[in-house]
């Protein structure tokens, strides 16, 4: 290792490998603060640099785990004492915005909010929005393809890349820094990278495509009486919106009582006894006329019964405060702990058995537990917390068993955004047939033979 | 030959394997009517007949050729005499439609037109679009990752699968059948079938994401006084539309006047002295604010001087007399004939100075050549017609060389829509990088080591 270490400063500079306490003073995981373990963190200063530093590592046979802005969510950041952190943490530019392509490129490691900035200064705005904006960078956004708020509208990281450029496990550099939104010319590599957790190449560099900026928001809170008057209401607003809709939240009963009354952490902006309530936003163009849109939309919608009762915001503070609810973690940890939080997707229609059958599993092995259901419903995805009084790694895989086992018979995923890493990795036959899983198995040891990227992630086996 | 034609005879049953002349009746290529060559065609009925004629064509080392609707433009479906054809036509059933989570499940054989009928019959639309609707087929769209006239609102084909089922070359069936918009449980393995021309799998199904129809369409025909202007435009309406652009449309003033006072065809809707046109087109829901907005729109484009003159459709005749102009493919091949036509993509920036250029050069060895421009501008997407009367073999690659070569310092494409197949296979390493081409290359022999999928189609070599 120390003749690689060598090696990689020669390559990078002294002060860019870091050892010692350099390394164990950086956490892997911003929930529980575990210290990095790797052998040593390296960090690049650009693809060049750190195509040189795979291909010592390649020679050497030394395994990588690549870090970005660290807010993962499923331990894919974890590193073993025998292995190197590759991080992209100096590799934070803004190349290039083209603003008659509407396109930007950048290094991987630039942070989301730093691209939607750069996006807003030239008149446009990168789609992708999550709340760890300030943190994660663009690079971690490919890797595990994040989702976020505005999926039913842009969909998620995926449809927002034009092109990347990746380093393999071998050191070669894979450039497809597209910039049109339309290139048949062969396979599309750039797929291959996004999503796959860095398993198959370290993500160096990606060309984002903007949109036109949205400038009118409409936000509101509904109650609704009925989960079948729950998904009525999307596809009213689907049809009176025209596309528009950009945000479709719903939150159990559980979860809006256990953020208002239950905690006075948030003012109840409805009165917290309907069985559902929801976020419902729109995206315009027009100020007036788009509220008046979204408005006669919601009246609809009262008159049909699809809700009992809404708010709709009217100053952007009361649109905050409503979106404060949904994106409170703090209280939903505050409420629960110690809990385990789940994000998984499944057809709507299915989605009311699915809770009530989770409840039910978890009041039957602990009557005093607890399940708290929010999500993403126009996108099929729902996180749940669940809290049973203890956090214990045996209590974790009962209650893993609960949430995860009924997904395999209603088509449902295991993961809906925040990716596999270690934690989901062992339940992935769940979601994945046996074919599925061998294929995937058949790119990694194409692509990364000596199974020296992010190993043990995703999947079980480094390399075939 | 022979044992193994018995042995899928025993599988499809005798009527489904045709051979003699009801093989060469059939014509592979819609442009040049040419017939098919193949030792005969195949046509299973289903996915588990599909994957038992490939896993004898794998035991036989037999190579394969997959026919959805031919309607390609690129020779992806020609085959050769020792290849056998599979075609799709028997399986064309629309298995499952979900109006709650908007999706719709397919055989992969159902043409295009009746996967958008099927989704309208619930109050919904199927977002792809193209001229060949009636014909080609769902499994030729997701292999080609079809593009059309929506891309700018709703994405290519890529945007629209959200799960598919494909039986590799081994004669496993890889079954990814998801429902959800949202699902990061480990690789999303559908996308190396999407866009890679049958050469990686056999698509046999797809689950397809469905849309809110947008009821309230404002087509109109602009005239523009430049090509800054043009692209000013493109900008000024993504912006006061809000997201609701869903075509833009450039023509340039060569295929405007083609199509209009060169030929009769057409009436000219405007003046045909302007440099450029462009069919402008946005899908929104509430009709009468839909209508002030585009119309407003369009006041403030004549009010900066980025459109010199418009025209409004005030009816779907007048919409699709507009469209007409546009879609007039059977007036280019009369005004031109003989022609090559091409697919291209690049940033829109360069779009005027590569147009000229190749112009330039198509005068300089042909001074009676035209070439006449029209293209998905919104996209980065043009189509370029050439007529130098001649179709000669060595005229062709004459002429593509000035329309190709362009490309790859501007970092273009050679295909930005219609895919590679034959026709542009020799010039992929315009558009590609060697280390691109090495990881295709690395993908094709992992999953079809024998070279058995639609060989010499995108890449030269079947295997590596």
């Amino acid at each position: 290792m120390d003749a690689l270490l060598e090696e990689i400063a020669a390559i990078v500079g002294d002060t860019h490998v870091l050892t010692g306490e350099a390394v164990t003073a950086r956490a892997v995981d911003w929930m529980t603060g575990a210290p990095c373990q790797a052998a040593a963190i390296v960090r690049p200063a650009d693809t060049a640099e750190l195509a040189a530093v795979m291909r010592a590592c390649h020679a050497a046979h030394q395994p990588v785990v690549t870090h970005g802005g660290l807010t993962g969510l499923v331990h894919g950041a974890e590193a073993g004492s025998d292995e190197l952190v590759i991080s992209l943490e100096r590799m934070t530019a803004i190349e290039a915005l083209d603003p008659v392509g509407a396109t930007l490129t950048v290094q991987a490691g630039a942070p989301l909010q730093r691209v939607q900035e750069a996006a807003e200064q030239v008149g446009l705005q990168f789609a992708l929005d999550l709340g760890a904006r300030g943190s994660c960078t663009i690079g971690g956004n490919i890797a595990t393809n994040a989702g976020g708020i505005r999926v039913i509208r842009y969909g998620m990281m995926r449809q927002q890349v034009l092109g990347l450029e990746a380093v393999l496990a071998d050191g070669s550099v894979v450039s497809s820094m597209s910039h049109m939104l339309k290139n048949n010319a062969g396979y599309d590599l750039k797929q291959l990278f996004i999503g796959s957790e860095g398993t198959l190449g370290i993500v160096t560099r990606a060309v984002l495509r903007l949109h036109p900026p949205t400038t009118a928001v409409q936000t509101a809170m509904v109650a609704c009486p009925s989960f079948a008057a729950l998904t009525a209401l999307l596809g009213h607003l689907g049809r009176s919106l025209g596309g528009s809709l950009a945000a479709f939240e719903a939150m159990w009963q559980s979860h809006f009582r256990l953020l208002t009354v239950d905690s006075d952490r948030h003012a109840p902006p409805l009165a917290p006894d309907a069985p559902y309530y929801a976020i419902v936003e729109s995206l315009g163009s027009d100020p007036d006329s788009h509220a008046a849109q979204f408005a006669h939309a919601l009246e609809t919608a009262l008159e049909q019964e699809l809700i009992s009762d809404a708010v709709l915001a009217q100053s952007d503070s009361q649109r905050q405060g409503l979106w404060a609810i949904r994106e409170d973690i703090e209280g939903l940890i505050q409420g629960l702990a110690p809990l385990f939080t789940f994000d998984v997707s499944l057809p709507i229609a299915a989605m009311e058995g699915y809770v009530d059958r989770v409840e039910a599993a978890i009041r039957r092995d602990w009557p005093e537990g607890r399940v708290v259901t929010f999500g993403h419903l126009g996108d099929g995805n729902l996180h749940l917390s669940v809290g049973v009084g203890s956090d214990a790694p045996a209590t974790r895989r009962a209650v893993e068993q609960h949430v995860y086992s009924p997904l395999a018979e209603l088509g449902g995923s295991i993961s809906a955004e925040h990716g596999v890493g270690i934690e989901k990795r062992d339940y992935l036959p769940l979601s994945r047939t046996r074919e599925e899983l061998a294929l995937m198995r058949t790119l990694k040891h194409a692509m990364d033979p000596l199974g020296l990227l992010n190993r043990y992630k995703v999947l079980m086996d480094a390399s075939g």
